[in-house]
């Protein structure tokens, strides 16, 4: 029997530990087929022998089978057995997970935003805090100056005016550039979508934090390409396991948030950052760098982005607008290495051919008067109240086995649920007690996490916030 | 010898063809290839023997090897021989050749019309010809009532309301449908972008009218789709030709504009509509209609759209409103069947999550209280007198060798140049006068088109409009 179950000798169940042992069988599977140890078209065991092998419940290896099954990794050929899938099969592109990824922003808050709801999910400022007045005032201004102009077809790239500011936007954030190297795009969501589409082919891998942005898997994902995901550690990714499949797998991409991370709200130390370059470097690896909310950094000031450090050209910076002002602007920029500029011009083009031209001719004024930064100015300011008030309420309302991520600054918290506590029946009992949460396995490409949620205060006034983190830490009590 | 050229018996040069031999031969080559007389892998013959054989000059079957390479069609060992390529090169993004489609509208016609400038190659409206007191007064509706929810996610299918509108907008058009079955898209090239991705794989045909929109064609071609063009007749579509390519393969999606096509601005009659929509039943294909300009038929009243005769759900419609506004607005819409609602609102969410919130609200306010409408009329009433002045104008200037493809509307004209006037040369010539045209050879999928212009009127002052085609006709002359 043993020859038999070579493969499988690292496997480890435990009972006391906090994911169900069909997850932990399910993940470590995983890692062996990704270390190859079970290559393409192995048969795994019959669900009887496994289970006597792991002396463990046989129901236990039929639900490991099915969630690999579900996930792609395994191919059930009816009565003759469960067969690592190809490569391709991994590929298709899984519109049932592209969805799950996508409903967790989807869902408009407003919807939620109802009678006694209190919606903890949705990461967005508060609609109350934009000055609509300046806003009204800079279109007029543009309307009036550029006349139809305003509409007409604006280059692909962006409009020119809007790229020189971005790039004296840039330069005060150590990344100094030229226009013809931005790209204006229609939010970040674009962004990362014509970053794969210019670089990515079918099958090649891409790299991600774990846990990560969901839009960005699902991106990747419908381009057929195989996602990675590194585990994140409190001071940035894992560097040692990014080094052991970076030997392994030859990714084309790796997509990270080097400050405030969606959505640990982890910040990059500095080490980590030399590190994770240095890695780069040495493996020839295109970085896409998401700058997600870096201007809410509030316990230490926020380092350079990545680009800064950009010497060898091999980072795509992209930064949203949208996300400090609001989401439906649909804003974002690209910084890119000269080389790649005429291939996402490209992408670009047939994608939507180019962005509105009234925002980026309004957002143009935004910048060059000096009222963007007048208004980061004031959110953060805001938002820095409502982080300290929200993580004293977190503390004071979470016992101290609940482990709020120690957080520099952002919109949410990552939080790590008691060892009893799944974190999926957990969302589902905090929506019947009218409080919307995000729960932690939306966030990760492959891996079955049960652990985690993550609580937003962006949109909520203070009077939410308190009530929200309340009701939660009762829910908590309760079920320990 | 007659063994080793079984194949190649259909083929036919006639010297004084309006084509080069060697592009005759080229676009022979390539029925061949289509209609699988040459399979992929067959070796061409030699250029000396098949010169020989042909009783042509030798460089002219090289010349026509080059252009196969170019365009995929044949591969190159080096001195081993050329041989049709596999279906899988074949499809294979050519980013060269995305490139060149998007040249023709990517250059802003902005940076055309300084000085002497004529731009008679962009087709948009004049920006002088939109009441931006209207769309400012809207916009300061929009932003007073909604604030900064105005900015907020929108939904991904597209603010309900607009949707709604819509569905009443299209119910004038016959065409009767929900808002559930509509999805709001930033342009018509966003629209194509998004059904592409929906629905083609990699390898999968598409059909097209010959010649079409080069930004359809890059978004096949990005897909990795294999483009089939099927001529243009005076009537539309060659129904004959169709569905001798529907019985050889079988294409998931077929690409039309039935009402003023681009560029031909040719309409379907009734007939030729009836029996492509029983050809497309018969052989199960779906349908991308883009409604391009339907607006602006002046010497027929329009038929109602493909989609008003859509009994059985194959038929996806695409609106434009940046067309008949301003192209830099990026607004449109998609009706679509409703088992590819969810689909295309997943590919939606990759592209770019939203549309922006500010121009679905204003747009909202556009059709709902009649502005677009009025909008409209004013457009018809200007382009239909600068139509009549442009086609009097075209009469004078060009001999009876010119033809004028007789026109229903819009804002071009597609010419047949005489025989000895080859298309790419003569718009060079024109551009050393000055006079901006566009070139035919562009909206070809494959083949090679040496004989028709596309002359556009609509971003012109009458005067430009005489002057234009005055120089047009002079450089016809010198050349008879």
């Amino acid at each position: 029997m043993t020859n038999e179950f070579n493969q499988f000798v690292s496997i480890q169940l435990t009972k006391n530990e906090k994911n169900a042992l069909y997850v932990q069988l399910y993940n470590q599977i995983i890692e062996l087929i990704h270390s190859r140890v079970l290559a393409p078209g192995y048969r795994l065991p019959s669900v009887r022998k496994f289970s006597q092998y792991l002396s463990i419940n046989p129901g236990t290896v039929v639900n490991a089978y099915k969630e690999l099954e579900k996930s792609g990794y395994v191919i059930s050929h009816g009565g003759s057995g469960s067969y690592i899938a190809e490569k391709t099969s991994l590929m298709e592109l899984d519109m049932g997970t592209v969805m799950a990824d996508c409903t967790l922003l989807e869902e408009g808050w407003e919807n939620k935003q109802n009678g006694d709801m209190i919606n903890m999910r949705s990461i967005a400022l508060n609609p109350d805090v934009i000055s609509i007045k300046k806003f009204k005032e800079l279109v007029i201004k543009v309307l009036d100056r550029d006349k139809g102009k305003t509409f007409s077809y604006e280059e692909s790239q962006g409009f020119l005016p809007l790229r020189e500011s971005v790039v004296t936007y840039l330069k005060e954030r150590h990344v100094s550039t030229s226009a013809k190297n931005i790209q204006v795009i229609s939010g970040a969501q674009q962004g990362i979508d014509i970053v794969v589409r210019a670089l990515l082919n079918h099958g090649d891998y891409v790299f991600t934090e774990s846990p990560t942005y969901p839009g960005a898997i699902a991106a990747f994902r419908s381009a057929g390409a195989k996602v990675i995901d590194i585990p994140m550690e409190p001071d940035g990714i894992d560097v040692i396991k990014l080094e052991k499949y970076l030997q392994r797998f030859r990714p084309k991409l790796i997509y990270v948030m080097p400050i405030l991370q969606n959505p640990t709200g982890i910040s990059y130390s500095i080490e980590k950052r030399n590190r994770f370059m240095e890695l780069m470097r040495y493996y020839d690896v295109c970085i896409l760098e998401d700058d997600y909310l870096s201007e809410l950094s509030f316990r230490t000031s926020p380092l350079a982005p990545l680009k800064a450090l950009d010497r060898d050209d091999r980072v795509i910076y992209i930064k949203s607008f949208s996300k400090m002002f609001m989401p439906g602007l649909r804003l974002a920029f690209l910084c890119i290495p000269e080389y790649l500029a005429e291939r996402i011009l490209k992408i670009k083009y047939i994608t939507d051919i180019s962005t509105s031209g009234l925002t980026q001719r309004v957002f143009d004024l935004y910048l060059r008067e000096g009222v963007w930064q007048e208004h980061i100015a004031h959110i953060r300011k805001i938002y820095k109240a409502q982080f300290d008030f929200a993580y004293q309420v977190a503390q004071h309302a979470f016992s101290d086995k609940v482990i709020v991520q120690n957080p520099q600054g952002g919109l949410s918290f990552w939080i790590r649920l008691p060892q009893k506590i799944l974190a999926k029946e957990f969302c589902l009992q905090a929506e019947k007690n009218h409080v919307y949460i995000a729960c932690g396995d939306d966030f990760y490409p492959r891996h079955i996490d049960q652990s985690h949620i993550r609580i937003s205060f962006s949109l909520l006034s203070l009077q939410q916030v308190e009530a929200g983190f309340h009701i939660l830490g009762e829910l908590i009590q309760e079920r320990m």
